[in-house]
């Protein structure tokens, strides 16, 4: 018999004791920054074990060089020549799409895989730039400085937003605020990704109909005015060649489906462009290669062809001289003082999260795969680290994107040598064979970008999350016209704060549910989900879904209040017993504030008024502390908190029937109940 | 047995059938926007009768004037004069305040009350001008026009600002979006509001001190530095007499304790300064009238003492000529046009929403004393037409105070009739008896606004927040540190923010539990929670405490396995069975998205790598529905979902005893567990 002289109660709820402040707070913090526990390796080493360590941590080269085999260097060749081939012409085509000139795209290919090599964890991430990426830089600084007039400037502005992307990207790693990044829902980079690659095709009809000058704004209606503005100045010479090369290219994406990437999730793939899955997960080498050499051979193609019937003079427009030589250093470069900073902040801001969600996310799938582990936090690290020094070599902004990924994943990479193959290649292409590329036509370039995009376009994922879950749907849209008629900038903001309210939302506006007792058992489920389920005459008992928190705890009130009153309105006009208890199931009450021990409190006081009685069934560690230290189990009466709702009824309907006359007093046995 | 021929399973987990999109998108939006049912008493109505309801509705005194009695006025008419007492010194301070003329603070209690009486539903809430909303009022305009140099364009932008901020409070009201206001949570509103005090106490030091030139900063240093910069300046005449008056008013704040505030929640009391109570609940009338009347007197007193001893030429200033006669049109006043629209909106925006926070928070309280039911949103509807009424007829913001409404209700009012009798005893004032504080020392409206402002630090509020939820503590602190070091907004700001990343972090930082059997039960529990649980032989039971959206999908992944290795380790160590069976308690996980579902899938096929099996028990509608939708009960098997952890337990323990060479085969009998 308990204290309150009730009856006996089968289980107690337990209250943990209480931490000190310091500790919890430091496993609070280590919970939220260190999640994976990335330390575990160093406990109970000797110092010198752990110096080495905590070396091979912040180099992974270190850890792996020496187990490195001649099979695996092998293999790695060829994936590093394969992924070059990718790389020089979509080096070249990116630049382009970010206004600057084209021997930057290939510097970019050049330092940052080197240094990647050396600090990556990941065994896949082939290093390059990224569409996305090229368009933000060239929308958000082209609206402050036009690339054209001032070209020197740009380039300037350019490195300074790699460099803070770079820094910002290190930046959260250190810091371990890696989860940044996860704020980017799925939703989000479906409609963010499919907006961005529907504005970059748009971009390139200025290279399709070889036009010479065209807006700088992303936005449809600009686009569109800019085209059809100028019908006079289309060149049906660049578009034949492009349609041309553009078929070209979107027949040997097809043997893309033969690439084998069935094992990532539906979710990254959509997320990129791999779409259409060959029968089965069988590789075909042979159409792989195609797929993969397609853009190297538009490109040799188109300049022979260029070359040979002198279209450059027919207004097919070309790349023209490119300077012969490696990255020169660019230290000098970087501008902290212009009036321009702020552009470039803002700017190495948005693309350098941009590149790291790509990055992050597709290192994570492919290291899923083959069932290594990859620290988040350290992988932005090594892609800082890689932006910093490219923005001090003429590089721009590089990330993991996930078609050279995959194509370096599908040539058989082991490691990431096949990234310093590639960057060798394009070292031996800068020192020899820049000449090469001067009748290369811009509208192969294009198409090469078109044929990549298109992909991106993912209306099949759009669909998913429509019939899955509609508010996904919704953000997925917002993102995506934001992009199209606002600008990417906009439609990212757009969708983060959507997704942002619709988690708020969900704390804000908690599930409130009328539990009722399932045929048979002491077990109790929502009545909407279980329709036969019974309600207990005299009981009302009620499941809130979420955290009581300041932003629901007045709604919560009023929610409660109106539970009770439908339940007496119900009573009244069908008659019955009348209402007697009402049971708070809080089992799924993660937590609570102040203001929801208030509200606690104002519920009780209520229920009192109207000669109620409030029971507490299953609060949880965070909350029962809380409510002792809030003095509220003592209003409540410890006697009133049951483990179950199953023991909560019981102890009810026993009190109900037993006792009526005088009720509080009657005696209650144990009952292995739940 | 079912379908996959395992065993039979006690209970199944209900899918709810799908309903039609629309439905639920409009019962969604009514429970976010509704929540409180407001139509219900519409319902079954005839349409004659819906309209007479609408008018009251929205027209609350035609609901209750036909049954206004006698005894009610009398009633009324006493609380009436009593606040009027209370309104003349402190609409004249707290137009100080705002560095607005006196006047207007006389204004402002005349035509507002008169609105809210005919359109308000509280019986107890006084209306009149607050002293946080004078403040910001006079920081944020005071920042952009110096209300000496150029006093017309000032007034005029603060009722530029009343009107917007009325609009805005309508507005929100119209829209249902009255929630907003609860983002304000306990903690913010304790460190906000004393926060505001101290800065309006140092506010005060230029009256006390007699100073003529002042800051119109309002963070500590600057202050200090405005006070100590001129001590050859101070005049202490003014300082003898401001601190004599302060003397006698928080004598007479002492016998604020036998106002009868009891039944207001501590939050609310400690919200607004009434902390010290009395012995006992019994209402001391004595007592009550001369704390209420103390402001009055205290005027009355200092206006006689100067006129005697002619004071005002040595060096203590008076409020001087006030214009008789009531409030002016000011329509032609405000200004849409000028270049300071801008300040005019945002100030008009942050003032409308404290106003709005307190108002509500009192009316709310005192409804919930006298047992009826306030409707949020349309108070906010009351609240703004009376701003807007205000700002044509050349008042400033007005809400109901809770100092005010206090006294009100203890004065024993029983309707908004007591407003009205305010307004009108302001109205006789405003006529007939504005001459009479010509020689209104302004030192005494010092003294009576810091009398008011000390009782709002609330130190003890901090010290329970400390105790009982550290981050409320944090967030307090964060605002008034914000407050008095850097400005009223940016102080409202931050804690703000901080409430909001707080509510984020909850979701993108879940705890996960592990389960384990309380002895002689089926119930499973956290082990954390309940030390004398008993962990499952070959069983991992999971908990997770939060919906599963995309800020947590990687890192629960991450978790989960971390859990698993942890595991692992652990039986590595000591022996025992292996690992075989991983159940996810799905009870406490109210949502799910798209990343949530594809973070499940490939925890999903990472288990099944691992040789593990993965068992989902008690999913709820929601999720389970969503899981449905995206075919992962087909991937997970529905006869691998259970109704309880009890019933899951049960079901993996049959298959490790009896089936050990063949699982997946055995048969399971019924069992009536939980």
């Amino acid at each position: 018999m308990d204290k309150a002289g009730h009856y006996e109660c089968p289980h107690r709820v337990a209250i943990p004791p209480a931490k000190p402040f310091l500790h919890s707070l430091s496993s609070g913090l280590k919970e939220t920054l260190f999640p994976d526990d990335p330390f575990r390796q160093f406990k109970n080493q000797p110092t010198s074990r752990k110096f080495i360590l905590g070396l091979q941590y912040f180099v992974p080269i270190l850890e792996w060089a020496p187990r490195y085999t001649f099979e695996f260097f092998k293999a790695d060749l060829i994936a590093g020549i394969t992924i070059a081939s990718l790389a020089v012409p979509q080096g070249i085509s990116y630049a382009n799409l970010a206004s600057l000139p084209p021997i930057i795209g290939l510097y970019s290919s050049f330092v940052p895989p080197f240094v990647y090599a050396m600090l990556g964890s990941s065994r896949d991430v082939a290093v390059g730039t990224i569409a996305v990426a090229s368009l933000l830089l060239s929308s958000m600084l082209g609206k402050e400085v036009n690339p054209n007039e001032n070209p020197k400037l740009y380039v300037q502005l350019a490195l300074t937003a790699t460099f803070f992307a770079g820094v910002f990207q290190a930046g959260l790693g250190f810091l371990r605020l890696g989860f940044i990044v996860d704020f980017l829902s799925h939703a989000t980079i479906v409609g963010f990704m499919s907006g961005a690659a529907t504005v970059v095709c748009l971009q390139q009809l200025k290279g399709i109909l070889g036009l010479v000058r065209f807006t700088h704004a992303t936005d449809l209606p600009s686009v569109m005015r800019s085209v059809f503005g100028q019908i006079h100045q289309w060149r049906w010479e660049s578009s034949v060649l492009g349609c041309c090369f553009l078929f070209f290219l979107l027949l040997t994406r097809y043997f893309q489906s033969f690439i084998n990437c069935n094992f990532i999730s539906v979710e990254i793939r959509s997320l990129f462009g791999v779409r259409n899955f060959g029968p089965n997960s069988k590789r075909r080498p042979y159409f792989f290669w195609i797929n993969a050499m397609a853009p190297l051979m538009s490109v040799i193609l188109g300049s022979v062809l260029v070359y040979l019937t002198h279209a450059e003079k027919h207004g097919v427009q070309v790349i023209g001289h490119l300077k012969k030589g490696l990255n020169p250093p660019s230290l000098s470069e970087l501008d902290f003082s212009s009036p321009y900073l702020t552009i470039a902040i803002k700017t190495g801001i948005i693309t350098g999260i941009i590149a790291l969600a790509e990055g992050i996310a597709v290192g994570r799938s492919f290291a899923m795969f083959k069932n290594y582990h990859i620290d988040g936090n350290k992988e932005m690290i090594a892609f800082g680290m890689m932006n910093i020094a490219g923005s001090c070599t003429s590089c721009y902004l590089t990330t993991g994107p996930f078609s050279r990924t995959a194509v370096n994943f599908n040539a058989g990479c082991k490691s990431a040598v096949s990234n310093i193959v590639m960057a060798t290649a394009v070292m031996i292409t800068l020192l020899f064979l820049t000449p090469l590329f001067h009748y290369t036509p811009l509208v192969v370039l294009s198409s090469i970008i078109i044929a990549a995009m298109l992909g991106l376009i993912d209306y099949e994922a759009a669909i998913h999350l429509w019939k899955v879950d509609k508010f996904d749907f919704f953000i997925c849209i917002s993102a995506y016209a934001g992009v199209v008629f606002g600008s990417v900038e906009l439609g990212l903001v757009i969708a983060v704060t959507i997704s942002l309210v619709r988690m708020l939302l969900f704390v804000a506006r908690p599930r409130t549910f009328l539990l009722g007792n399932i045929p048979n058992s002491m077990i109790y489920r929502s009545m909407d989900q279980y329709p036969t389920t019974n309600s207990v005459p005299g009981v009302l008992i009620l499941q809130i879904d979420a955290p009581i928190y300041f932003a629901n705890a007045n709604y919560l009130r009023e929610r409660i209040s109106r539970w009770i009153y439908e339940e007496e309105d119900k009573i009244k006009s069908t008659g019955g017993t009348g209402l007697q208890y009402v049971i708070l199931d809080m089992s799924a009450i993660g937590s609570i504030d102040t203001s929801g021990i208030s509200m606690l409190e104002e519920v009780k006081k209520n229920l009192d008024r109207r000669g109620l009685k409030f029971v507490l069934a299953n609060p949880r560690s965070e909350v029962i502390k809380k409510l002792e230290k809030a003095k509220y189990i003592e209003t409540i009466g410890q006697e009133w908190i049951y483990l179950t709702v199953g023991e909560a009824v019981a102890a009810c309907e026993f009190l109900l029937h037993t006792c009526k006359s005088n009720p509080g007093t009657g005696e209650f046995d144990a009952q292995d109940s739940v």
